[in-house]
């Protein structure tokens, strides 16, 4: 039988990076390709407490359904922490906890797209959300990204041309790029959508990971009345337990609320509890420091290594935070040859072309440095080195 | 700002029964209104140390991002259960774990639904299958459900005149109805579609939930190629844990999978290992035994009840499962009217219209029987044998 599927799946690119990571399995390679967080770092413990909490306190309630805007408790607590974290008053009303932050792409997606509408995303962009705005057969207007944010030539440009209903960014440590957008850079588009009938959707998944010290402003905070800003657990307690959120104005949430149900009906209100339960009863400010403090220092053996050891043509970003760093050779040269021959020295990475709309390679690359401890990080950019070198000298 | 959406999420019907259930919340109605399973069952202790062994067991490793298709154990579990219980040959490969059953609709109506497209469905039909295929805008073609399932010659017309893609039904059971589909009507539907381009969506929840120990045939069997089956543990074992699962040939599970990674990546890992620790260390069977046993004492006194007080002129539905039954008052009385007298006695139910396509009212309702015991249901069905007299009466 010959299928009948919608045409929207065929449009979805296929996550390259799970093909990528299979080739980088093998117990030799230094694998600079994953984008996890490190394993190490989990708080095992204090959850196994958090669990017995939720199972001594809520009993057979933690395991009953639940609403679909999610557990209550958790998110006055997510309300709080915006408050005296980065001074933001968030309603807890505007809290819709999704599963995971790619949900909350999925929802942003059903709510905003119908067929080839336009949406304007970063360049390099996101992968999760490029699939998840695939599935609902967006136009995707890329607009390049420079080390202090969006090209705000390139964005007017594409605003006054396209009438994209959304503007997708990663202001914070952007993946794949490691970049943030600088406070001038954050007011220009700000400034530039103000008044528009554009969302801004603030994907805000390493903003903890902060390791300068300096705090971003969120858009949330220049243009509230269009900025959706979506977090998420995963990359400070947990990623299995699949908790992230959206923060939305009231007309929007409303049918955020609608797209919830029909997608699962709610989140997993065991794993929100047992999150709620670690929260109030740990501390979650110091296990973030521990966290930043051991990413840090990862990410500046990688800055130092990369210095000592790539050649002087070979540009890469300088991340104040995060889990990601690219890596730019000079135009013209090929990620995928350059993946080769870094496979055959046994260090691993993702080729950058999957972070754009509709190219086959690029002269880029994504490096993760949450997963590996300073001694790998130095000996797999010394292989990777070796690597660049061959590529760069065989032109 | 005037918002900007695209026009999916307006035609999803909003969940009426939300509405409802909060007038039934007052702790002096008894209300037949809900749809949950009866929490005084959830196996607490037992998940309780599954949770601990989870901890103990893999540690760190239940707390990463995990893989899109769903835990291998759990998925090897699932496809034993089919072999063991009802003798069909399910391969580890064509099963995907989904955040409960409602995902599965959402990822099916992704992956076949673009607009304007046609679905058959039950009339009355399961709620949050027509919230589902109404976020991708699909056009239904309702089909009357008698007392052996789907009404064949209104099938067979339908197939005739409209291009469907998806026959959607809930063949043991269903809810709202309570009613299964015959083996002789099983037949008939298979022999309808095999060899069309029509896939059958067989959702199947209830199908544990037995209470005459006869088993039902599933479609999976009779038109294997064409049937995509959906499973969970929500009614047998958890609810708040979200996890079911598709069954899908594997051209569908290809692009199924493609859609579950662009909708949020996984789902929660951390609970599948909880369920399958539960599943191999503890005595599921037993446990599902006991769900029998009181949801089919609960049952029985239901249908007796009715029988002792119900006006002969209304109809009802025998169920041998599951946890709905469905009343029918003569033709032209209204069950919203039906639904303010009941109030008035303290008792609570679902008007039948929001199972219905574009009904703004019907002389239909639904009770659930799973959530009260023997004599909270004789007393309930008495007092709505007064509201239904009075509405008779005044006619």
């Amino acid at each position: 039988m010959e299928p009948i599927f919608s045409d929207r799946i065929a449009d979805v690119p296929k996550s390259f990076i799970r093909e990528i990571l299979k080739v980088a399995i093998n117990k030799n390679v230094i694998s600079f390709a994953g984008g996890l967080p490190n394993r190490d770092l989990f708080p095992v413990e204090d959850l196994q407490k958090a669990t017995n909490n939720v199972f001594e306190l809520y009993g057979s309630d933690s395991l009953q359904y639940s609403n679909s805007e999610g557990l209550l408790e958790l998110r006055e607590y997510i309300s709080n922490w915006y408050k005296s974290e980065y001074e933001m008053n968030i309603n807890v009303n505007n809290i819709l906890i999704t599963n995971g932050s790619q949900q909350g792409l999925d929802l942003i997606a059903k709510t905003f797209i119908s067929e080839k509408d336009d949406i304007i995303i970063e360049e390099p962009g996101y992968l999760g959300a490029i699939q998840a705005f695939s599935v609902f057969r967006a136009t995707f207007h890329p607009v390049k990204l420079n080390n202090d944010g969006l090209d705000i030539n390139m964005l007017d440009q594409v605003i006054k041309t396209a009438d994209s209903k959304i503007i997708y960014c990663v202001p914070n440590f952007q993946n794949p790029s490691g970049i943030s957008y600088s406070y001038k850079k954050r007011q220009e588009v700000a400034s530039k959508i103000k008044g528009k009938k554009i969302y801004l959707v603030e994907d805000n998944p390493y903003g903890e990971l902060n390791y300068s010290g300096r705090k971003n402003v969120s858009f949330k905070k220049l243009v509230p009345e269009q900025t959706i800003l979506l977090g998420t657990f995963s990359k400070t307690i947990v990623p299995s337990f699949r908790i992230g959120w959206i923060i939305a104005p009231d007309e929007i949430m409303e049918r955020l609320l609608v797209a919830k149900q029909a997608a699962d009906l709610h989140t997993n209100s065991f794993t929100q509890m047992i999150v709620y339960q670690y929260l109030i009863n740990f501390n979650i400010k110091r296990h973030i420091e521990k966290i930043r403090d051991l990413y840090g220092k990862q990410l500046n053996a990688m800055l130092k290594n990369i210095n000592k050891y790539f050649p002087d043509e070979v540009e890469f970003t300088k991340p104040e935070g995060g889990m990601f760093m690219w890596i730019t050779l000079p135009e013209g040269f090929s990620t995928i040859k350059l993946f080769e021959l870094a496979i055959k020295q046994n260090v691993a990475f993702v080729p950058g072309y999957p972070f754009y709309i509709g190219r086959k390679d690029t002269n880029t690359l994504r490096l993760n440095f949450s997963c590996s401890d300073e001694e790998t990080i130095e000996e797999g950019i010394k292989r990777l080195s070796i690597a660049i070198k061959e590529i760069l000298s065989n032109n």
